[in-house]
């Protein structure tokens, strides 16, 4: 048994604080993972805040987890002590049902374990990565390539495998014109990664204020949604929007973007439902869609195309005690792109 | 000019009354046919009654036509008279756009013309196919196998073939589980068809009503949606719906019965926007979509797919003077399952 540092709130509108958490022995198949950096994710602040349904507090957020691996179980294979690793948003599935046997244990029938607000198969509550060790069996480990800085790595763990998998699914790529609502920690990586797959990319966020940086991260245009010329210019115009806004947007002008056979996908996840009108659908055969993060296999596809093509989140590094005042900067979409705490500092 | 017999309305809760309408001179690429026998579809009752926004009366409904050719103008290639031929939702479209280009017409990006209730490109009101004769572009016109009735090839020219393309378009077959919402004019095609294709079909309907005969179109299970167990007993099964609907109904609960990465189609229109919950499509990689019809080359596929594989509506034929009746009962769901004027009665 492991004794963690780490940050855990006690409740809705609780600030965070100094906390210690065990982690179970290792088991045959478990690694053992120093962690390095974790990312502050926007459903961090919704689980912490009870907005999805009730919590059992205290609560250890973060699955957006890069370390080293500082030990393994007697039966582990794929990584050894010193190797670069990281953790995403769920350490555990059912491993047998068709959707596990296919690849994609986000989708297990049965639910996969999330890295945090869930119960593992010892029925103990799981806690995140917002401290100093984490234990997890080998196959939701993946392994981080040596040309990505484990700072940025992190928000790969989810903000980048949520945008790399609808774009990977509906296959973005030279020819695909590809928009991405919301400029945020997942929006930002949306445009990066559909560039670096060829296709071209336009942004459409409320206002311009980020038009400087989409553009830089490979953006070919930047619209405001706050401009009604906007939906009459570019309408009939996409083969696949990522939707990244968690906000309730009125879908039917977003859908009378899309081109022939385009698919809208939703990747935020509004509370609310949305008003969907089939005469927004059926004159161009047009999909709605949702998409959750992605596979462990796709994960680790994620990752070394993020280091083959060179790119990775836009972050800014803070320490333990910043949570709190990150947390609220996130609330008022006030970060460039995305919060990453130094766990040396916890 | 020919002078054809018809019969038409001329307000939204008016009767139908005998008409004589005047179809044009053929141009070089046009065919007139003689009509013997045109489908009732559930669009004819809501363009007649206005439901759909303002209408040109009077106003000779029909988009399920098949006839004899017997006139052609001087340069058409593809029929010669006496061919046994069809028309179905729509009778021209521009020809340029990337859509027609791709032989999607019925999506044409300047609007196909209606084959009623349209203005063609003489700037002359179109009227449909209660009546003995209409001329149409060459293009535009399908021909019907020997071994289809004329009868009975009627409503595959818009109930056909908007259950096809759906099918066709999301690849229903073998291996494939296929559900169809609603057993009236269309459900009834997308079952026959479904089954024909080889995928395995289950009719969900309100009721249990036309058990008998769904599954004797082919249905493997048949299920009433007024029943709750019917909604978790199904949780996750299919890869594709056919919604046939134009009811409001609760989509959430349609669209928990896919499976990873199914579709839901919506070929039903209804009126009023949707509630859809994205938490009904996120877990599963689910898509919300529509279709509307099919273009002229998809539709003769399936028309020689429904002789080659010996399917056809189950119809009830009426004369002229039965329509109003008809439309009642229409409006009833009280029609197995496709009604079809014998326009020699006109």
């Amino acid at each position: 048994m492991v004794t963690a540092k780490a940050r855990a709130v006690d409740g809705p509108d609780q600030s965070f604080r100094k906390a210690e958490i065990t982690r179970r022995e290792l088991d045959k198949k478990d690694i053992l993972i120093e962690i390095k950096f974790a990312g502050i994710c926007h459903s961090d602040l919704h689980t912490a805040h009870g907005d999805w349904g009730e919590v059992d507090y205290p609560l250890v957020p973060g699955h957006e987890i890069a370390g080293v691996v500082t030990d393994v179980g007697e039966d582990v294979t794929k990584y050894k002590v010193g190797d670069r690793v990281g953790v995403g948003c769920m350490v555990d599935s059912c491993g047998e049902c068709e959707n596990c046997e296919a690849g994609e244990e986000q989708y297990c029938l049965k639910g996969n374990v999330p890295t945090y607000a869930g119960v593992d198969k010892y029925g103990e509550p799981t806690q995140g990565g917002y401290s100093t060790h984490i234990v997890v069996v080998e196959d939701f480990v993946l392994g981080i390539p040596d040309s990505i800085p484990l700072d940025k790595a992190a928000p790969l763990l989810c903000a980048g495998i949520t945008t790399f998998s609808p774009l990977n699914h509906w296959d973005a790529g030279p020819g695909k014109k590809v928009a991405v609502v919301g400029m945020g920690g997942l929006g930002h990586m949306a445009v990066k990664i559909a560039h670096a797959m060829g296709a071209d990319v336009t942004v459409l966020s409320q206002t311009l204020n980020k038009k400087e940086d989409g553009l830089a991260f490979g953006a070919s245009s930047y619209y405001a949604t706050s401009d009604e010329e906007t939906f009459e210019k570019l309408a009939g115009t996409f083969d696949l929007i990522i939707n990244t806004v968690s906000a309730k947007l009125d879908m039917n002008a977003y859908l009378s973007l899309l081109t022939l056979n385009g698919t809208l996908v939703n990747v935020g996840a509004p509370a609310e439902p949305l008003d969907i009108n089939v005469f927004s659908l059926i004159p161009h055969r047009r999909s709605f869609a949702g998409s959750m993060i992605g596979g462990i296999r796709e994960t680790q596809e994620m990752l070394d195309f993020c280091a083959e093509h060179d790119i990775a989140p836009s972050i800014e590094v803070i320490s333990a005690d910043e949570i709190d005042e990150a947390y609220k900067r996130v609330m008022d979409s006030d970060v460039k792109y995305r919060f990453v705490i130094d766990i040396s500092t916890m």
